[in-house]
């Protein structure tokens, strides 16, 4: 470690761990994106708050840039460190602080997992609600730092409903203590939201209070196989009316032929041009009846071709494999990934534009729709063609993403649902937030971080 | 109007309507409190954007402060113009503007009255489920203003959760969009969130989309009679693990007298120290059931000495009187109001601090207590003895409320659960707030309102 700059934060925090060999700066240095060649100066990974403040305090003095680092299971470049900055990385602050049973309030370090959390939540007998495919990785402050959603938005929200407090060390290292619990705090500006969402741009989350819930009812998992996305929507509202959906979504064929390669079991003889996986309350024999009717009323009307319902746990895991299994069944392809957001009531006629603008974009290339209906949010993946090199398919990407990105705008939408912006969608931002909006963020960025140390280049230039 | 300043406003925006006659300068001039004397410069009604912006503009040009102005309910003197500011009246801009049936948002401007955004949703099948005793007074504008709470947190949360999107004119006269409606939107700061509770020192918003959801269940109301704190809790609990609440509200004998002085029935032969009024899902014989099951346990053990329960639309009204006209009643006598919150878990001890400080502060005096034991939010009404001048009494009451804010401090509260802290509560907010945190406020306060004209003096001093 012959760095002055990290010779002088050892001496200012001699116990912190910091990591330089090759193999951990590789490792630390990016995230799932795998675009950027990772290049930190160093990995520190400290096991308390203070060091955590000791951190700021030596990057403030040496004008060393942090990139907070949680699992690194984010989609937007936002936890890459590819400019010499230290990785300031929460795994060790991994443990869960405390359990309130009145306030069913879970306490955690940043750093602890999100199954950890499930868990401990499971032995006191609640829920913590908010879910995605990547639970066993992915660390609760990174899901505060993307506002993360997942598959129970529909039902449950995203991550920031479930935020009852946030400890803080601020881009100037103070320690904010944010809501600190209360349900009801109509006193000032509640910044505890404004971190929530800010990818480490403005501090760093060390600690969060979390609300938890009572465990979701028993529920039965269906698949549906649909004509057309017209149809889609139509039995989303048929549904949604008729009973309380913990999910609902859905993916196209093509997406089904990934999962299907990648070891899942064909559901049903014929192909269709979309499926829906939905699961549903089912606590009494009523709640079922319901739901049978339902689905049998979709069927007369031809929105529905064909149906599956699970009848035990085993039966409703197969199925939630299909949409869950959609993703890691197209990680060794490296695609092109965009998650984007409307209005529920836009996704016809915006599906429709960008299926077009796609078609022509990417001629002949795989592109992979999935997404989540009740929140207005669709995943487009695109998978490279075989033998394209990968600087001239993101270039080519990027372009289909400008056309995209003007396809938002015009139907009001976000070119980032819950990945974030990190440094993938930076150059798409103004078409989602206004310049003004932007100078609002820039000038909020120096009242909490004046020199530009927290996360820098990600969300937007300084 | 003769004042130079205003006949450039007149000329900047010709069709603007502008009063400046004493009665309507002292109607506008003050909100519930009626603590300060109004002297506002003259009255703005503006009926468009257009217009708000065109003051906003001619307010940093004049250098004129700006009071945002809804339907003046507060009770914390947010909406007071005292010192020659221009009031910017949102009641002409009260009408809802658009209802999507797919998104389920209702888009209104900001001053419309909180009864007719519910009279709005029912029309369309659903429910804005916030509601609070002043829904037929107060504006959505002043809502969003201070993150209202009301009767229904407990199953519902606090406005908050309900604002889709927001139309607000910053301090520079700058429109923003905010979050437009989606669900799900990790597009960088949530400034939708910054501005929720702001008390209008931030900007004004002018308009507002309001997410809607199912009508409740159909449900019954039950009025307990409590021997003790520590029961309540227990029963709080009990109710909870079994029922589906929508609402769990408590007062005292003290405050039962007041609302059966003011002509409500009375419930029980016997005067009991605590009472609960709380609203459940019954929407069956089996969630009844449920319902008698948990409140004949509770009976038993003697947490619960006698109970009520509605059998009806009008039985149900009946019982909520006894709690909604808490208010109504003690209006009269001008009390002093005391809006606080602590975690659920803190709530026994805090209280019993509290009543401690509050018997040897009042000593002999009427103190009222009521509030929402399911959001740790406690109301404490001080009606002041016959016969003592209004300056006496308040000073007396902030000595107290200076003891009040220590023990807050002590026990994690917040000085304002859900009035905000206008002027009323400022003197109080380090002991809620951080110093660290109120110069963050300050600082941002500063990137959107750079010249100070919005609602200068409430929160914070600049």
């Amino acid at each position: 470690m012959t760095d002055v700059r990290l010779q002088r934060l050892i001496e200012t925090a001699p116990a912190l761990r910091v990591l330089t060999d090759a193999a951990e700066l590789e490792h630390y240095g990016r995230d799932w994106t795998r675009r950027w060649q990772p290049a930190p100066l160093a990995i520190a990974l400290p096991a308390t708050v203070e060091e955590v403040q000791a951190i700021v305090r030596w990057a403030n003095a040496e004008r060393v840039a942090l990139v907070p680092s949680g699992g690194r299971t984010g989609l937007s470049g936002g936890a890459v460190a590819a400019n010499g900055e230290l990785v300031l990385s929460l795994e060790r602050m991994n443990r869960v602080l405390a359990f309130d049973a009145i306030d069913r309030v879970l306490t955690v370090q940043a750093g602890v997992v999100l199954e950890a959390v499930h868990n401990a939540a499971r032995e006191h007998g609640l829920a913590y609600p908010v879910d995605y495919a990547a639970r066993g990785s992915c660390s609760i402050g990174g899901n505060i730092a993307t506002n993360a959603g997942g598959i129970r938005v529909i039902r449950y929200g995203n991550t920031r409903e479930w935020i009852a407090g946030l400890k803080v060390v601020t881009g100037t290292g103070e320690v904010l203590e944010l809501n600190r619990g209360l349900i009801k705090n109509s006193s000032g500006y509640d910044l505890r939201h404004l971190m929530i969402g800010s990818e480490g741009t403005l501090g760093i989350v060390v600690e969060a209070m979390l609300r938890l819930t009572e465990p979701p009812p028993p529920t039965q998992v269906m698949l549906l196989a649909l004509p057309s996305f017209e149809a889609l929507m139509q039995v989303f509202s048929i549904f949604r009316s008729r009973m309380t959906l913990e999910a609902f979504e859905f993916f196209t064929d093509r997406a089904l032929r990934h999962v299907l390669a990648h070891g899942a079991q064909r559901p049903f003889d014929d192909e269709h041009p979309y499926y829906v996986v939905t699961e549903f309350a089912a606590a009494d024999e009523h709640q079922q009846a319901v739901a049978l009717e339902a689905f049998e009323a979709c069927l007369t009307e031809g929105l529905v071709v064909d149906g599956a319902i699970s009848q035990s746990d085993a039966q409703a895991a197969q199925l939630w494999r299909l949409r869950e299994g959609i993703t890691e069944s197209l990680a060794p392809h490296k695609p092109y990934k965009n998650d984007v957001s409307v209005r529920i009531s836009s996704m016809p006629a915006f599906l429709a534009e960008t299926q077009a603008l796609i078609e022509a974009g990417y001629p002949g290339v795989d592109v992979v729709w999935f997404g989540h209906i009740g929140d207005g949010n669709l995943h487009i993946n695109v998978v490279p063609p075989e033998g394209m090199p990968q600087d001239v398919f993101v270039a080519q990407c990027e372009q289909v993403t400008d056309l995209l990105s003007g396809a938002l705008a015009r139907h009001g939408g976000s070119i980032s649902a819950e990945h974030g912006i990190g440094l993938v969608k930076k150059p798409y931002l103004l078409d989602t937030r206004s310049e003004a909006e932007v100078a609002l963020m820039r000038g909020i960025k120096r009242v909490l971080d004046p020199n530009g140390i927290m996360n820098p280049g990600k969300v937007f230039d300084a």
